[in-house]
């Protein structure tokens, strides 16, 4: 079906347009009272994700009550881990918890992986199938996964962490046994994204949101080559946007993988990034979160200022998830200080 | 009183030495059996901040059992938002809480500060007075504190947290009452320092455990002024050291205060920042605390890499508090290979 807003795939492929594109992380979720309303009828977030007509419906909010450039499907990174064998649960106010964690190369010998595990996530796709059919291609559908490093640390830790060092001592301790379990990860997640893309994913974005906790040398040796490894699967079928949180150090690694996007936090210099890299690929981003907080007026000054900073060949976003309680007032500032530039 | 071990003071002074000083952060805490069984026997991490004979034991057991070139006194950087008028509780695996937060004007006008606020810190005075008694010139003592923006940060959010998007909310949205906070922080910090100093500090390190998350321009405006602030007041008494955690973007700005040392967490590539600030001023750090899980030998190798990757005018230092599970063998091999090193 053709699109009728297609100005995300545009930019991402480096066609020349009007105005940048823009979405926003986490834009499916609690900003919207919708969600809201919805969320508050169901058992749990699981729910949610895993029916597939509610995950739909929460995709499509945003475009219809924000008028974002690009849908991204309702999902969790964490469906990976729990097809593969790990069950995760997700405790209000704390965050994802895993009663059963990594630690031995036996765990890592009874995880399913590749096509096998990807098979268990049949409900992600027919989401995607329900929202594409919806989104009667008004803009592009987004489909999304965790990159490998991000989903061990899951793995290894079993819940958040401010220092992961359940993880990390692993990637020092057992370097080979964490190599094993990255390519676990990644050969289903390459199978994963495979089937969103078959289901009407029109571009795949990668979240390392975990990158930045590792030295340079680390991320070098277990995150890149495994990000390589999903870009080039992938990009044969659609653009991919790799997000490597807090990974400032990692850009000039990032630029050399034949991804189309790459996307940065609010600690980075657009024009910065975009002297060191070259114009070869789109960035996407930066604005702070907590700036939606401001008035509309000073939202859309600095979103402007933002926007000049990028130049072409950008994506406006967030530089990180878009936090539960902004006011809609100050995201609506957002999108239309974007819609409202012109190059 | 002259001391027998002055490496840590020379270096950071940037006279020539035969190797680096090394200690570590956190290291009077809970990698050692010592400060284990003394933590068990009283009733909570307050008693023994309080109690000055115990923050004082603690602090010479590192200097005693595992031979680093530095004490660093053993309190916490919230005791000053304690003498502001700010409780706060230390929550076994959870970390600090705050019951009462900084909300309003109303808020901060209430807040002691300064020279009287700074007095009702003697139980710290005293820790360190006993302390130098005790070390009787061995090793050089490191007193701290909180950067302003940490410190607000723990202030206006109650807690740790992963965004801190209360605390960065206020800065959008009041910015004038976030400065008259800082100010009023800024100035009692200073009087508290000048007061550890007179007790027996000979350096003072910073520490803005929450640099990262603001983006650079947040960070010019609301966090380095004020650490302007307390370098100038005092390195006309003892070098100062400033520790901006996940702060790589600010490494410019830092660069160009009045300060003796800078701190590096271990996302920074020493040969890099040695290029970009020249040579005017003394580096710390940066191994992965993570790394001291490795067996003794690959520590020893790391470790002296590191050494040369930093070159002359180096403390050597982890990248961030050493983790409590680390192994002691750990961490003696860490000193070790530095203590062997020879430039």
């Amino acid at each position: 079906m053709k699109l009728e807003n297609d100005l995300l795939l545009r930019v991402a492929r480096g066609e020349q347009v009007a105005r940048p594109p823009v979405w926003l992380m986490r834009q499916a979720g609690r900003i919207l009272p919708e969600y809201r309303a919805l969320r508050a009828s169901l058992s749990g977030f699981k729910e949610l994700v895993e029916t597939p007509a509610l995950a739909a419906e929460v995709t499509l909010q945003p475009v219809d009550i924000l008028g974002v450039d690009a849908a991204i499907i309702f999902s969790d990174i964490l469906v990976i881990p729990e097809a593969m064998g790990l069950t995760y649960e997700m405790v209000e106010k704390r965050g994802p918890l895993f009663p059963q964690t990594i630690k031995t190369a036996a765990d890592v010998d009874q995880l399913l992986s590749g096509e096998a595990a990807a098979a268990e996530l049949r409900y992600v796709y027919d989401a995607l199938a329900i929202t594409k059919k919806n989104l009667a291609g008004r803009v592009p559908l987004i489909g999304f996964a965790g990159a490998p490093w991000t989903i061990l640390a899951y793995m290894v830790e079993g819940s958040g962490s401010k220092t992961f060092s359940k993880a990390r001592k692993l990637l020092y301790r057992e370097p080979a046994l964490a190599h094993l379990l990255l390519q676990k990860i990644t050969d289903t997640t390459i199978a994963y994204l495979k089937q969103k893309v078959h289901h009407g994913a029109d571009l795949i974005q990668l979240f390392d949101s975990w990158a930045g906790i590792l030295s340079p040398a680390q991320y070098r040796t277990f995150a890149i080559p495994y990000l390589r490894q999903l870009v080039v699967a992938l990009e044969p079928l659609v653009p991919v946007t790799v997000f490597a949180k807090d990974a400032w150090f990692a850009v000039p690694d990032l630029a050399e993988l034949p991804c189309h996007v790459i996307g940065l936090d609010w600690t980075q210099d657009p024009r910065e990034v975009r002297n060191r890299i070259g114009y070869g690929k789109a960035l996407q981003g930066n604005l702070d979160p907590c700036q939606l907080y401001a008035e509309p007026a000073e939202i859309h000054r600095v979103t402007t200022e933002m926007l000049k900073a990028f130049g072409t060949q950008h994506i406006a976003n967030l530089g990180h998830g878009v936090y539960p309680d902004t006011p809609l007032d100050g995201v609506r500032a957002f999108i239309g200080a974007v819609k409202a530039y012109r190059y």
